[in-house]
């Protein structure tokens, strides 16, 4: 029980049995939105800054006592991050449902509905949507071991029998986080800040990244927050020739000039379904060139220090981004375009693409998780 | 429709009545987990690896058509990144549930129990684990405008009105994230970027940021990540005798040294709601340290090219990190607290900590937006 500054009036949080009627009412409603998704237009029909002429641009500036939220006319808001907005109203889910069905509804874009074909495919499914909706029920915070054992351990189980279904190497371990575009930046920074230790910290504007024309734009953001100067990125252009496929000719001529320019190349993306024509980089070949092809020429340089400087002193950090296709590699037919993978220092999927797992979620595994502490 | 290989048995997800079912269920069990919450001792009750034990570590590694799963005893999983896993039998959620119930539920710390005192406020209310339930089953994508225009306008709509009751400079605008670490790491980066471009990247070893030792660790983190070199991070002691705070005082005379020496103060960040004692550092104080002294120091040592490189040429990125406690400055009796966050070039905090909204959400305000995307 709170007071309030004004009127003394109390102010009383929903209680189990209020949620639970709350609840069953807002099931309904997301059901009837799937029962009925298909007469949605799958782009929201609005224009800018249309949900600022609907809604008051304030909070009600003082409390109300529950009663009055319960039985008046008077709205309680609440926020969520993922934008909802509720009104309570006499108790009841009629007063937001009403908000959402003519507010927020012709706004929201049906990712869910069969009529929807842009970009990749949906994120998510019924079973995803249960699972999500008893994580927020229970409200499970997992950001460390201790606040809630079960949400680290279940994730390492799930990522470990994800590992098996691709046949990944048994080395390592691997986590969740939001983004295969956080996992990017995460490995970049494990591999700059290995090999800055050993070659010091001014070395930075020496570092080079290795990408292609078609890498998603993840791996220059990451570049960027990691301090490699954006003339130290290359990402050679490819063509329908190879099926926009990265060239491990390029990439290796690319070593050689960095090298004997006296840059250090430090990081190798390839990509396994790319955003624009989902190619297939070879990135078996490419594994190769990160570490052993990369390595003669490292000591025809002599560039001796860098040698032990990289990860287990083995070439530079060989990244895998397949957050897109990687799905796929769990069927044994397509299992062979990923041979090779064991070359690879770290490599990320979302789920939220091909499997049915509600947005967001993406898998990172590394096979040195010690570098990442770093 | 989707025939797997062996067998040529059909897959066939949930339709919306199986889910209104399920999810009818799933309500009564998570309203059922609040009636009974103080039967949980707070913290689980479980030693590591205990869920190992109790859970195969292997998915199933074909799938089943869903009558065998609807009526048979084969589980089928389905993966949700923050920790949940289910098994769906019978078309029932009763197996999943007993899932939760005797493997998650033991493992999982019980944050919403009115017997949990321990860290800062619980996170959440049954209105916010409403509105997630809202987003979550109707699965909304929101990381731009054209991917659901509710979820950005929404936000935009809230973080106003927040900064409204606030009483917040009416200049600039805010976002949501997870967390208020990943902002204390954008603005850095923004001041980073901005101050680079003027006095060229190979000044980065010469940027400075300066916290408190009672500084969230984000600070330090988000300052590795930028590369701002570790001998370069200023966090002077603080004690019992100003309650902890920050000293205005250490601050200009680390900046006098500093710049002496020529180095180059990129970054200042004041806590409002410390971590391990709550402590509100004289954030007036020290915003006038970071504009208006800092610029007599600049002047006096001639660093000119870098007056003009900080933002809006004035002084050097001040930023307020009021995590925990600024929602209290919603109320009149405290807002005098933070007098002078007009000097700020950002603040966030996280209403996930006491407002009634649940983890995640953290909203940062930036004075002027366009520095964001360098």
């Amino acid at each position: 029980m709170m007071r309030t500054r004004e009127g003394g009036m109390d102010l009383k949080p929903m209680d189990a049995e209020q949620l639970r009627e709350s609840a069953h009412k807002m099931v309904g409603f997301i059901a009837d939105y799937y029962q009925t998704i298909e007469s949605f237009s799958v782009l929201g029909q609005v224009r800018p800054e249309y949900l600022h002429q609907l809604l008051p641009d304030s909070a009600p500036n003082h409390s109300e006592p529950l009663q009055d939220v319960l039985n008046g006319d008077v709205s309680q808001l609440s926020f969520h991050f993922i934008g909802t907005r509720i009104h309570v109203l006499n108790g009841q889910f009629l007063d937001e449902i009403a908000d959402v069905d003519t507010k927020i509804l012709p706004g929201v874009t049906h990712w869910q509905s069969p009529n929807y074909i842009a970009y990749f495919p949906f994120y998510g499914s019924f079973a995803g949507s249960l699972g999500q909706m008893l994580s927020a029920g229970i409200n499970i915070v997992g950001f460390s071991w201790v606040t809630s054992p079960a949400a680290t351990e279940l994730e390492t189980i799930v990522t470990d029998s994800l590992a098996k279904l691709l046949k990944l190497p048994r080395q390592g371990g691997g986590v969740m986080q939001g983004t295969a575009s956080e996992f990017v930046l995460t490995v970049q920074l494990a591999a700059r800040d290995k090999v800055l230790k050993k070659v010091g910290k001014s070395a930075l504007g020496k570092l080079v990244v290795y990408s292609s024309d078609q890498t998603h734009a993840c791996i220059q953001k990451a570049s960027q927050i990691a301090g490699i100067h954006a003339e130290n990125c290359r990402a050679p252009k490819t063509d329908s020739s190879t099926n926009f496929d990265l060239s491990p000719r390029a990439v290796s001529d690319a070593i050689s000039q960095d090298t004997a320019s006296g840059r250090i190349p430090l990081f190798l993306c390839a990509t396994v379904g790319t955003t624009s024509s989902t190619g297939v980089d070879p990135f078996a070949s490419l594994g190769k060139i990160a570490k052993l092809i990369f390595l003669l020429v490292l000591i025809s340089t002599k560039l001796f220090s860098y040698i032990s400087a990289t990860p287990e002193g083995n070439g530079m950090w060989f990244h895998v981004d397949a957050a897109y296709a990687e799905s796929a590699y769990i069927c044994p037919e397509y299992r062979h375009y990923i041979d090779g993978v064991e070359e690879a220092d770290s490599f990320d999927l979302d789920p939220h693409k091909w499997f049915p797992t509600n947005f967001d979620c993406a898998v990172l595994w590394v096979k040195e998780p010690i570098y990442l502490p770093h």
